[in-house]
């Protein structure tokens, strides 16, 4: 449970990027979030899990459709954690990714309100 | 006016990320439009260009904000016009930029779908 806390924080950056000229410092957090995102790769995992079917994915699901190894995905998807856009739990031998609600709702608010 | 039609077609990337999954081809597509913006420098001339009251700014009105030189300010500007983000319009001696209506929106869109 403890990385939600921290990575919520991250995502939950920033007034809309067309309502105020944004500060360095949001400007600053807004660009990692971004950045987690902004690589192919991760762009087909986040798709991917949120296209499964119970919404969560296990890296032993994800390597065969990117066709990379697991080290490699894992390195991406601690990523994605680690900017709050990926929760990760342990559930026995597998570690199983979901996509926080509301994180990329909340940095599509902040390129463009709705 | 060249740059604009070769720039929407950029912006104009990919089905929402959460719908189904991204093909490689869209994941690079989409992944190129959003590291564009992934830097703060260029998110905050993105918003300070939409915060001016014309909605539009010379890089003469955006070094002394973002603290930066000319041709720094300048190559950064150039990197979201050929993503697609700002158009460019030269008149006189400068060269005024704006964003063009809809990109971000996109973006957004295919981030999270409204």
């Amino acid at each position: 449970m403890t990385p939600v806390q921290t990575v919520t924080d991250t995502a939950a950056c920033c007034t809309p990027l067309t309502t105020e000229a944004l500060s360095l410092e949001d400007a600053q957090q807004f660009a990692r979030l971004l950045k987690a995102v902004a690589e192919p790769t991760r762009l087909r995992l986040v798709s991917l899990i949120a296209s499964q079917e119970n919404k969560e994915a296990c890296v032993c699901d994800l390597t065969e459709p990117v066709g990379l190894g697991q080290p490699t995905v894992s390195h991406h998807l601690k990523i994605l954690v680690d900017a709050g856009i990926l929760h990760r739990e342990k559930r026995g031998v597998w570690a199983y990714y979901s996509i926080i609600p509301g994180a990329l709702e909340r940095a599509a608010a902040v390129l463009a309100p709705r």
